[in-house]
């Protein structure tokens, strides 16, 4: 862990704050370092009970593993018992503790290295990374409504990423661009990520070989060298709930791992259809699930970075649709955190979730609940932190925009409260005494342009002036802000050699192989 | 505390929410029992520095007292140093420990009586109440906007939070009634209160003759040796910061006190303004207020149940104006209630605040940052639960819909997690095993019904489903609900003596004096 130095920063790092507030993105915090102490909801005796019952999944069911040989290999050489369903499924039994050895050479805290060595990110301890939304078939805007998502999408939301000061990591599928062939979208995907933001991003999971065509694109970049030493790139995987881990998650864990770079294990929890809705049971499941997968890694290659992580949700009574953004998920998602700190992994866990089909107020109530729980509840890397709705079937250009404003906010909450004599302003109060109004004082002229988060997206003026000036909501405001943003954004620099290098390698990729759409 | 009986609940309430929600309004909590810790983001060194900071202010600045005379002998007969400034006006300094030594007769937790007993509250300890929110002189809809409030508009919040099962007290000035006379008004408020819900209210605190007849009001309906020994009716005591407490207040304060009746002391503080703007200094100027002004009512009569109380908010940079919902109040909030709790104190703390002047994303994102720093610091009592718009100046008709569902969710936050074997749900994942739904498991089946909050606002079906069916928004969905709840009110029963007797009393207050319109 010698190569990691913590990022100079002013206390509470207002000043940076300030800095990016006058336009200076460069000069944004690469990611946050916590001021508050995690949110503890549950006694150790609980904890102990869930550790356990997640033990007892591992020891009594078992996992399935689908069609990937040399990981039950590896399952099988570290004492797990594994036994052949069929020459292709395993089910795959863990000894009581087995597991927590393997995973104790993971690393509690990593550096994901970025183009820009001033954006790189330290994942893991008391560190929090924000990245945008992943997964969403469809994207959205007020003006043209939802639609499949594009390439052009793709580029676009790379780009408001990279435009926010509130995100530290570009994320990975940020939405699928639908119009590239399903063989050939990590091309463009990992390109866009490269070419259009310098900060850290997640490279393709959807194949194998589409995992190695994103590391070898991260070799262009960075240097085979400098790859196979630090974390350049990483893979976030899902495991099948409930308790099944198929070949390609596997293999794909396995290449990054291999290359010493990061993966994130992802049981996706939906309380009802794929876990118990019960939260302990589904926090349990949960945590099972991601130390199976995660040892894949740690077997593959002792010491590659690796993010535990869940994801937890609600269904509706009603309709039986998933729910996102409500309180049960909250709640398992802060327990998630401190069970992630008994194991000391970094975690990755909820985000800004959300149900709603527009950027409204259901949308931000549910968002501002479930990100609650992941920066309360210690989470290192918050997927999904901007851009969320519909149940993550869209990407919205509005909610990115709401989001990554919010994600700012979050920034001073996590600061915390300086108590000393200077925050404790016994002097202000005296300068005037009772019934003086403060604006005057020296304290408060000091401290006043840096003692609030300012939001850029929230209207906080009067009434008369709010409504003389149009009497837009904020999802209004927010289309004006990303097209602006969009109209204004310079990418950060290329050297032009590797851009060509980049170019190279896609097209060469992209002429060996027939177009597939499935 | 003999006459205070903890209501009988099944674990986590599911039972009395699943009653409420298929509309047995009657059966809803009367208040919420916490069943996750508070979260401490402060270590007791440094609240050991606020409190010491409180104390100086108080010993070396004081406060600074108008126009009551009782009060200022109150203080002086207790040890406080007082130095007449005017005929009218003293500058009260107390030695360090004073105010704490003379809060200790102040009650930890007491119970306020609702005129129908299955809605009485208990205020302190681990105990969360909801109320609508306070003092806005506008009100608005999403159909004819923004305009002055009327005792029409009172009345309609009244129903509107008595028809919420998840609003446990019907407040008080939920917006302010215009066109009734200012001298009038509170016979109409308090019977508004008395006559629409059957829950705990506010009295009347802008003059001591109108919380005098608030007062009289209450034991119309309670009788009046109950009223001299139970809490039926509270009033709201702002201190005119920074560090005055003035004549009309500090009567009011007496006046409940003597009448054995309930009082919150709330510093109003806005940062730079009539506070430091550094967090720290705000809740240390907060603390030194709230215990001045609980005094008075522990001073008056000991044990009087009395509310330590605190109102943060921050401003813009850029307009100078108040913001809510920001991020360092809700962390000045989160520490106030340590704070409280050291004292050993009810409080009352935050609410659903917003800056936005619609129903928007934006309202309810800031709305949930200050809501969340209520219920997870510990806060008692909180008032502005629901409708809070436009920084206070304006009552909404769909944030309040809005605000008492996500109140609903806060509900489920509290109950937080059982950890049991039926919780943690390892038979549900052995029925099936690997890879298969756990819909039909009997686990699922079991706890289908009560597993999961529903709201009753969110639209959580799919996209299609939604477009389908209009496409709204929460706000329009909000707005036809309010509506409907109106058409479907049904008052709770009352005796027509009583009601009699109330009318007859206001007829007489108000045939007495002219009418008064400032």
């Amino acid at each position: 862990m010698a190569d990691i130095v913590e990022p100079k920063r002013a206390r509470g790092g207002r000043t940076q704050r300030r800095e990016a507030r006058s336009g200076s993105q460069a000069i944004h915090r690469p990611y946050i370092v916590r001021g508050i102490p995690t949110y503890d909801i549950l006694s150790d005796e609980s904890l102990t009970r869930i550790e356990a019952t997640a033990d007892r999944i591992l020891a009594e069911i078992g996992i399935e593993l689908r069609d990937d040989i040399p990981t039950m290999e590896l399952y099988r050489k570290a004492g797990a018992e594994v036994t052949a369903q069929s020459d292709r499924v395993w089910r795959v039994k863990f000894p009581p503790g087995m597991l927590r050895e393997i995973l104790k050479t993971a690393p509690p805290v990593f550096t994901q290295h970025a183009r820009n060595p001033a954006a790189n990110v330290l994942i893991g301890g008391k560190n929090v990374v924000f990245a945008p939304s992943y997964g969403s078939p469809f994207v959205m805007d007020l003006d043209k409504g939802r639609r499949y998502g594009t390439i052009e999408d793709f580029r676009n939301f790379v780009k408001l990423s990279q435009a926010s000061p509130w995100l530290h990591h570009s994320g990975g599928t940020v939405c699928e661009p639908t119009d590239v062939p399903v063989n050939k979208r990590h091309l463009d995907m990992v390109y866009a990520h490269l070419r259009y933001s310098d900060r850290g991003f997640l490279g393709s999971i959807t194949a194998p070989e589409r995992a190695a065509d994103s590391i070898e694109m991260a070799r262009v970049v960075f240097g085979a060298e400098f790859v196979d030493q630090n974390c350049v790139i990483m893979g976030n995987f899902n495991t099948t709930s409930p308790l099944v881990i198929d070949g390609v998650t596997a293999s794909g864990i396995r290449t990054y791992a291999a290359a010493n770079q990061g993966s994130i294990h992802l049981p996706f929890l939906l309380g009802g259809a794929v876990a118990p809705l019960t939260i302990a049971g589904m926090v349990a499941q949960g945590l099972a699930e991601s130390m199976a997968s995660c040892a894949i890694a740690q077997l593959t290659r002792p010491g590659a970075p690796t993010i535990l992580a869940s994801f937890f949700s609600s269904m509706s009574l009603r309709t039986g649709s998933p729910t996102f953004g409500t309180p049960e998920p909250a709640i398992g998602s802060l327990a998630m955190g401190q069970l992630a700190r008994r194991l000391n992994m970094p975690l990755r866990c909820a985000g800004n979730f959300a149900t709603s089909k527009l950027p409204d107020g259901q949308a931000m109530q549910q968002s501002m609940m479930s990100m609650m729980s992941a920066i309360q509840g210690g989470a290192n890397y918050v997927l999904h932190s901007a851009g969320f709705l519909d149940g993550l079937l869209s990407m919205s250009y509005e909610k990115h925009v709401l989001d990554t404003d919010m994600c700012g906010a979050l920034h001073a909450y996590m600061d915390g409260m300086a108590v000393d004599d200077d925050a404790l302003a016994f002097e202000a109060l005296a300068e005037l005494g009772p019934g003086q109004h403060l604006f005057s004082t020296q304290h408060t002229l000091r401290h006043y342009e840096t003692a609030y988060w300012d939001s850029e997206i929230n209207d906080d003026r009067p009434f008369e002036t709010w409504s003389e000036q149009g009497g837009l909501d904020s999802a209004q405001r927010a289309n004006q802000r990303w097209k602006k943003t969009l109209a204004e954004f310079e990418a950060p620099p290329m050297d032009v050699a590797t851009d060509d290098a980049l170019k190279d390698f896609m097209a060469r990729k992209k002429a060996a192989m027939p177009d597939m759409w499935y």
